[in-house]
């Protein structure tokens, strides 16, 4: 089970560049259920999730460069294009997306153990509005928006 | 993990019509890694499988019907069809599965606890050779032949 949330981010830390980070491009088979496929650095990635925002299951599956190219071809809608920046926050990891394509934006995401860590979560004061549940800052959404 | 063995079949046993039985239709939208959309009876599931015959990771999820017809336009190769007997074996169940499409085939497939147990296991006088690492009795095998 993954239990995350997602914030918007009031501005970007300043000493962002300290932070470690991956380049990743993803693109979606399917949206519902969500079937993922991710390059992150020189990693291939298949991901299947299902329902829930807050909480989901979710399988993660090494795949070869061979695959991902395969797979790609049978992707819907727009590939997506982000560096994400792995910034430690107490006990938790702060994963940053700077989002390049298929348009500009940036998110914050935070993973936890269990649902009640997750609901008393306190972000640092650069965090901005909670869209953990708003469909539209769903990375498959974007990638299926016209 | 899963653990399960695959065996050719002697003979059908002759009672074979007192055991419960499915109707399943699947495809592949991937052979390595496997992804395999199933409609079983009027359920529609997404599997995932990584490498390994005798032992893999495997995740289920169930899918909406609308979502199986979606994903079955990206699959490749052929489309299996084939009905599966479940027949209670000692502390086992042996699953039999009668193939019509993308050829006629009968295979007995027994999943296990454990790999010793797995390596233990004798199965009835109407199984014959074990096929488990076999690639052509590999239902996506078959789905991805000429």
């Amino acid at each position: 089970m993954e239990i995350e949330r997602k914030f918007l981010v009031r501005k970007l830390p300043d000493d962002l560049e300290r932070y470690a980070s991956s380049r990743i491009t993803q693109a979606y088979l399917s949206r519902r259920p969500t079937i993922r496929i991710r390059k992150k650095d020189e990693q291939y990635i298949l991901t299947v999730k299902g329902p829930g925002k807050l909480a989901h299951e979710e399988f993660e599956l090494p795949i070869e460069k061979a695959a991902y190219e395969r797979l790609l071809k049978k992707c819907d809608g727009k590939v997506i294009e982000k560096r994400r920046y792995r910034i430690p926050y107490g006990k938790y990891t702060i994963e940053l997306d700077l989002f390049t394509a298929p348009k500009e934006l940036v998110l914050a995401e935070v993973e936890f153990e269990s649902v009640e860590e997750a609901l008393s979560f306190e972000g640092p004061e650069w965090f901005s509005e909670d869209v953990t549940e708003d469909p539209r800052y769903s990375n498959a959404q974007m990638a299926y928006e016209e």
